[in-house]
């Protein structure tokens, strides 16, 4: 615990500017067609800072894909989270306290199956681009890792970001209720599920597929 | 066969990204801009994610070019391909399963001989930039080949985007046959041999370029 | 000094085509939506063309925090900040001169917390990022530092370019002022010290989290 | 000469997909927003394949700057030059060919001291950015040159492609006659001859920059 405050701190950081960005681009700017680029860009920014620090997850769902392929402690992974929480909120709460004078469009009613299997595939995609690029041996002292994971964000905002909340983040998720992004409270929660879901199956399709 | 389940696997499911962002942005996203941004980078996503497995390629023909080359094993290429178009068919039928409330707009007409043109530039383009990026010896260990792979498809689907149906992959143009997004199939048969076509013709040129 | 003019001469340069494209963009090219990009790329070729020779920090700031951090010479400071200014004073100038024919479109008023707020999160990112890719012996050869460096300041510009100066650097900072492009001088000089802060705020954050 | 035909026919190829692509995208492409990206990426995209084989020059002036700076043999500086051009017009007339039922607009009236300026300032940072990153022996290995390289033509062509050509390469040049894109022929050649000057000059800064 000790040495893993600084960790903490990282991932920390990371989501919060994952977050900020997020809230950032959507109460301040009104291109649509900008956000997914500049999501993907600070996921990955932050991946290549803090990565060779905390591994930079900045993500519950890729800790939890991390910690099914085993590579991370388990201990780590509620601290891990929860700083992660933390730090979406405090992003969330600093973009609402500037944007006093500005209005959101509300999110458009969701295909509930639509939102579920889109959310699932690139959450998905995400830990599976994360477990390949950043925790196999094979591929170690890559300097690729973070231009993946992040377009892999990008990509999923651009490809089903009109379908569900595009956040392939419980952190995210989160977020989306605080920011008043999502239409409903329910949409937001089945995507923290989902997302969970999609790390989870990512740590076992990456052990099935190098286990020997 | 027992060890390369994998290998296959990995192309499956790269496959099935790289065809699902191209059906996704089609049915889901209206912003036509956007398209080859996406499409080039969920392929390098990919590239990077499956390239230390089974060489990332997502593509008969670009899996013709490493055949042509000698970088691959004989006994493999059905296999890829096979594994390469279900991955495709899968994903054009879960856009399809998805969008029962979206209309697409037909493609135009197109001229034929330049479309025959367009897409044999462009593949060509393609498997050169991954002979030579991807299996030259002399280039081990990079850590930009995803990107320069990724990119060709984006600058191709830009240049000629309007002018072919942009597949540059016949697992791409049997998808777009699916999809409904081809005028009619004449052109996507044309587009498959075309595209096998011009990988085979790749091939041939890098042990040109590279016989000594 | 005889040795380190070299250095001086890259700083100059890079921070020169720095601006000169932040007020091409502004003074030549309608499109607000691409200059976020133009800018962050700008940055990032410059910093993989000198960064081996100088450090490439083009800004006052970044240099403050490689300061603070230990990661370069306290004599070399105020010549860096030096050669930074005037390289961006010429390229304002050379704008100015070129776009006698242009008008551009003045800034609007801005909320001035929310310009703190602003220019000190992502001047603090930007340092933050430089000092974790760029200076970290644990991440020595790596090829994406400028990837990571040039995007901080793309995904900074995207995100609060609306409600802010977008300068994140003291030396953007005054050439916003001769270009004209800040409503006011009060904002530029507020803008200035909120990103030497941010820098000194980064190295020292750097340092904590590094400092076993 | 018998073993260098495998670099010119590797400059043949890069410098014909450079020009093709922005003659396709100047005739087939609406949106003139996305030609500054499709350009630098596919520069970029050639560079990283031709980039071990023949350099990946693609570009007169940048042969200059590498003749200059020392890094290429005299002897290769003509046919390197002449295949360039080769590329250049085959791709150009097969743009024209393609392009029968298309129109262009006209490019407008250029004052012609800003062309000067701005085709030198961006044409010296191409060949400052290649020699620094790509003939250096202090980045030997890095993975960036290619990004780097064709960047700095797209940030180019973003920040002054309203106010002159945007060749930055004497090839490019002339082919904007054969296109039609260039509104005079002597507009043309000025940049041609510009082109070169600016490669000369970066050689030149390179040798001062490096000269122990």
């Amino acid at each position: 615990m000790k040495e893993n405050w600084k960790k903490y701190l990282v991932e920390f950081i990371g989501t919060f500017f994952l977050v900020f960005t997020i809230g950032a681009i959507a109460f301040f700017w009104n291109e649509g067609v900008i956000a997914p680029l500049a999501i993907g860009f600070v996921l990955m920014v932050m991946v290549y800072a803090g990565g060779h620090v905390s591994g930079g997850h900045y993500n519950p769902a890729v800790s939890l894909a991390v910690l099914v392929r085993g590579a991370m402690e388990e201990k780590d992974y509620i601290p891990y989270a929860l700083f992660q929480i933390a730090g979406a909120l405090c992003a969330s709460g600093l973009v609402l306290f500037m944007s006093k004078e500005y209005v959101i469009t509300a999110s458009p009613e969701f295909n509930i199956i639509n939102l579920m299997i889109a959310e699932f595939l690139f959450t998905f995609a995400l830990c599976y681009v994360v477990l390949f690029t950043a925790t196999s041996s094979k591929v170690e002292n890559n300097s690729y890792y973070g231009l993946a994971i992040g377009s892999t964000v990008m990509v999923g905002a651009f490809a089903v970001g009109s379908i569900c909340l595009g956040a392939f983040n419980p952190a995210v998720a989160i977020s989306t209720m605080v920011l008043g992004i999502a239409c409903c409270t329910k949409l937001a929660w089945i995507t923290f599920g989902i997302n969970l879901l999609a790390g989870a199956f990512a740590g076992w399709i990456y052990k099935i597929i190098n286990n020997d």
